[in-house]
């Protein structure tokens, strides 16, 4: 998958800065149809958007500290979904997740789950500041969860963003059963290639442009 | 308006009882789907549901008191929607309502109207607990909130359920820019049929198959 | 236990008509000021209340349907406690009981607990719609789940409020590990004393002023 | 104020990293009963804890984003005090403030506000992101919305953590009417002592051992 339109069929582009603007998101959302990319990610309190038929809403969740109590994460996510979002990219409770209890990471994950059963789940499990076996661990926790996808990072993190590592990793873990996104400082088409050649099915972009440009 | 198949298209079949298992929920959806009627309106513990393609999902919201805090409605409205909810019919704050402070009733509304910004939302007034200038004023409130429907009744309150009189009053109201639907109480094809000449364009009918009957 | 101001120490003294008004909440607390009793206790969306040192605050939730999903119960609870209340009167999923689910009755409870772990719980099982075993059953799942309370009714059910019967055997399952509220339906001075005898050691009651008078 | 106890007496010991562990929370706890600090400042999933009398709980709301939708946030910070908070710190809506739109950012303020009125609210306004009109409308819409201290800094903003010269520009805008928190970044005695000589009289800190140990 080289081509410049499959690769923009599969990018989230994506514009989370705290400080973003409607204004921000409004030339997000031009920007995606004139690049056709699959979606736009943004925060969900900028939900509801008037978006054109065929371009997806992907909306945050926990974002980005994952530290938030389970009821709250449930209730945004179902907030995000009657605003209009197709797809939910939460955060995991790193916390829980360094503890190594897994159950909770789990459970945490089944409360957005069902709050939002018709919709994408991706599970965002900050692998940079994972290590392997906490890596593996957290995208079966994912998995047995119901998730849709695993996800690597929010990009917000001080131990950085997607690595080819991680994604051959999350994707030896998840088969072809889950979805793998990688997101968080992929700033090339040398880079996001690298990605979709290690597993990713899903791009986390801010730099869709310059990267499809890339391609041409 | 008096054809049985025409009076089923504008029928939301539905079971409210506290004790309603989710047997007696699928029982209700596979009535719905041979009698053909608009949607299935049940408590929002029972959502999601498997429903057939055509048949919508209606959820109550704020009920039967109407006595919750508004970010809880709008939660729970959010939370419906995100469940597979197409249409959410909320109580209003009848306490806000008895004192006039339509502003209140309003904000309340407006909460829910935020919530769920794509849905069909109907918001019942309670008619039988207020008198004319209150149905008024709760109507008014409703429009202003942007609602999609004023409704008569939860069919939970002592004072009663839906009358040809609060019908006509809802609908000189709202003229034709909002629904009005006629719910509790409704338990013959006489009372359906003066309901709609009353001017209500939807029916909260838990004896759908009763009164189907006896139009045929 | 039958001086008045024995009885009065006991009572949450109630107000949950839907279309209550912050007046009739105002001359509720001055009422429950004057009786000396444990609590008022009103819909949620009174809450915050000015009262004075010593009176405490209850506020129901879930109320009086009880099917809520418990994300939404808990969320309820929540914002009751922030908002200065002191007790959570909740109501049980009653389709899950009437299943015989209660392993979800418990779990719905527990969502609750867990919201508001500094708080004193009361779970409303609405004995009157259950058969013995039910109860029993109903009681054992709000004791698994952390409750402090097991409580009759809610007042608002067809099938009626609290009895002598329902209390005992509630009284019989929870020992003194937790404590009994008789509430819905209690009128009389006869009818308070009886409750109390039977076991319960709260009192739900509308008429607390006519009944402490009875008892001068 | 200069010695080692008056500093202490101001401090919120703070630990807010997403991987943070039960265990470094007990080991916070600890260190601030040693350390005789005003409170613990931690995520919303970490309550409740076991807390000694006379140590507060500060749990922050909407962190560090601020991006959720207020209905998401006002739900957070009644869980928090639900949970045990005595004290709540929120972050602003940043896209609203850059838009200019400080009705908006008032809105999302006084949400949160009437979630937790019984509490003391903390509005982290990100001095860093905004330029000094902004710091000053942003002080403004805190100080209209209820609160009772406007804080600097999240700690997560790439723009950076608290200025002297933030700091009096919002001890300026607020007088003694509400209280300014410096936080975010703060790691020396020196820098400690400078923000209380600003006009700051609560502190974020992560270093409080090492800051105290200075003033020794």
């Amino acid at each position: 998958m080289t081509t410049r339109s499959e690769v923009a069929a599969i990018i989230d582009h994506t514009l989370l800065r705290p400080e973003s603007t409607h204004a921000d998101v409004e030339e997000l959302v031009a920007e995606a149809c004139e690049l056709g990319t699959y979606s736009v990610c943004v925060s969900p309190s900028m939900a509801p958007l008037d978006l054109p038929e065929g371009l997806h809403l992907a909306c945050v969740c926990g974002f980005p500290s994952g530290a938030h109590i389970s009821e709250v994460k449930a209730a945004e996510a179902a907030g995000a979904v009657a605003a209009g979002a197709d797809e939910i990219d939460m955060v995991i409770n790193l916390g829980l997740a360094t503890e190594g209890d897994w159950a909770g990471v789990e459970a945490d994950i089944r409360a957005v789950r069902e709050a939002c059963p018709k919709s994408v789940l991706k599970v965002i499990i900050e692998s940079a500041a994972l290590d392997d076996d906490e890596i593996v661990a957290a995208c079966r926790a994912s998995e047995a969860a119901g998730a849709d996808f695993v996800k690597t990072s929010t990009g917000f993190h001080p131990a950085g963003g997607a690595s080819v590592h991680a994604v051959k990793l999350m994707r030896a873990t998840v088969g072809d059963r889950l979805g793998v996104k990688a997101s968080g400082g992929i700033r090339t088409a040398e880079a996001a290639l690298s990605m979709i050649d290690a597993g990713a099915n899903r791009l986390g972009l801010s730099a869709s442009r310059a990267i499809l440009g890339e391609l041409d």
